[in-house]
């Protein structure tokens, strides 16, 4: 009885396994500090629970708008990144518009474009360059009136990224570009985000103000880089006319008071994410590095927390069963996230053992 | 740039007031017990915040379950029961699907179904007989083929119900029925929930198993009865393979883990739930009592925890001005939620006064 749309879609899912090293979800290997958690909690016990979240959730997104040298109307907050990429399909993509989007990518936006309606146009490619298709997007854009594009970046699960200058020349073709940052901060040459000034009259006089162009929307998450996956924290950034947009379509109150504690705490201290990420980056170049070393795989570029590599022969199980749980990933490839040192020590060793 | 559906919508909003008594949301008057909360969140600091939630929200499915007398298969949680209402428009309503629901209603719900490019068929009906217009809203399902039937009952915000044996004449009209029971709680007669008994072959013989039946969806909500609106937790109830369909068009992981924690605790500890309905049931009865002996007011039959209710003038300014925020509803109409005794009493009070 369900649409025949969603009949025919399968679901997206994990399998479950237990595992003592688990390297499958590219989390942060770092929890949260135990102080700040207690800090947040002790606060949070005092708050009424019966009482519904700020419709807003005001608090956040202005937290969120002065890190990011915007304000709050350029800011929504949701229940994870995703929640918010749904909401903007939903507001810009209807049955029949093109989506493009790079493939291999992450699972969901096919499956959110499907729910919508859209026409879904996959644009594969190898993730040998560590790059994404920037010319092979363009051309279909250019085929098809009024596409919206989606570009993960460092893309999940290649870790390739797009070349320099290559949002600008997506966003000169004038299509609505949905770029998902989650692994952003695990990026060389940090932030992709492009704000830009435009003049906006104020009163008797032009002031300069920073904002991002019309046809962008930026996702980012806490769930990386903060090491903060449990709570589920989500925002975009883009221009407060997109902002309403996205907000008719996006749930009321979808984000619960503590969760939204949580994450002002942590921009609050922000050295917990730089911590996090120079060490996890210091981890990558040097599994990086020894993994090009071991024969018979081939080791793709990454900008991300994560290594996606391809093995002449299946590995996934004989990973499982050392207890070090991997992700099997498109095109018979594993991607392993970062975890700590100790943890990766034993994903080398194993690989070294098996590959 | 949006769909041109979206940018005719208007945004889900409530106006931010300030007042000392908080009468506008529907929310318990009473916070969950201090004690369990600092129970569940010294549990939770333990937890590490860096690792993602358990992927199908098995522990709280399985406690919910075990209270419905249904298994986890027959349930669905999420971020409040709004995100599960989505995602189950979203596998049943596709472009042109008609869907019919009496008006006034939960305002969500026509957003939703317009989101999706179905055919809003709202059902006008007069809150005064305190029953919802099932006969009409029969004709409609005869009138479209394949129709999809939203019915909040108690419904929001008028308190109107389906009349006994109501639900199941629907049921019988072979319409896929969406039923939002985020009051049933309050209702007299206890739960609306229709589980029927099945015969399934089970290995060599026939057990009988309690299931609901197969066009039936049921919408539950921590956040009215229990008092936890600030967590954002809902569930729903159906057969496994209508779950199976909703499970491909909800997001992954979109319950917190602190969230999650939060509703199995509640649900070990029933005796709040039953506590607060208990006491909001006898405060509404004293309150409708006392407002149906004040003049130019009529007020509305109701099974929720408020009240609805018509004025000869505009009131709800006065209200405000008297620290009291209650709320502006559909037909020149006012809401207003039970708190407690002190704040009911307050609320009369100045209703005496200004009516």
């Amino acid at each position: 009885m369900s649409r025949s749309v969603v009949a025919a879609m399968t679901a997206y899912t994990l399998e479950l396994r237990e595992a003592e090293i688990k390297l499958n979800q590219n989390e942060s290997p770092f929890d949260f500090p135990r102080e700040l958690k207690e800090q947040v909690l002790a606060k949070m016990a005092e708050r009424p629970w019966n009482r519904y979240p700020d419709f807003e959730s005001t608090t956040l997104r202005e937290a969120i708008g002065r890190a990011a040298g915007l304000t709050a109307d350029n800011i929504l907050v949701g229940n994870g990144s995703n929640e918010l990429l749904a909401a903007t399909i939903g507001a810009f993509v209807g049955p029949g518009t093109p989506v493009v989007f790079p493939r291999p990518t992450f699972a969901l936006y096919e499956k959110l474009v499907t729910i919508a309606g859209g026409l879904p146009i996959p644009i594969d490619f190898a993730p040998d360059s560590g790059l994404l298709p920037l010319e092979r997007m363009l051309d279909a854009i250019r085929k098809y009136e009024n596409a919206v594009v989606i570009v993960c970046s460092p893309n999940n699960p290649t870790g390739s990224v797009l070349a320099d200058g290559g949002l600008e020349t997506l966003l000169d073709s004038g299509a609505m570009v949905l770029l998902d940052e989650a692994y952003a901060d695990f990026q060389s040459g940090g932030q992709a985000i492009l704000p830009v000034r435009t003049d906006k009259i104020v009163g008797p006089r032009t002031d300069k103000i920073v904002c991002p162009p019309p046809n962008l929307v930026t996702f980012r998450t806490f769930s990386k880089a903060w090491g903060l996956a449990a709570l589920r924290v989500g925002w975009l950034m883009s221009t407060p006319a997109n902002c309403r947009e996205i907000r008719k379509v996006k749930l009321p109150y979808s984000l619960n008071v503590i969760s939204e504690a949580i994450a002002v705490a942590a921009l609050e201290n922000r050295s917990i994410r730089d911590r996090n990420v120079a060490a996890i980056l210091a981890e990558r170049d040097r599994v990086f590095d020894a993994m090009r070393s071991i024969p018979r795989i081939t080791v793709f570029p990454t900008q991300a927390n994560f290594i996606t590599f391809r093995a002449e022969r299946p590995l996934f199980e004989a990973f499982c069963s050392r207890g070090i749980l991997i992700r099997e990933v498109a095109g018979g490839c594993l991607r392993v996230s970062i975890g700590t040192a100790a943890q990766n020590d034993a994903f080398l060793a194993a690989l070294k053992e098996i590959a």
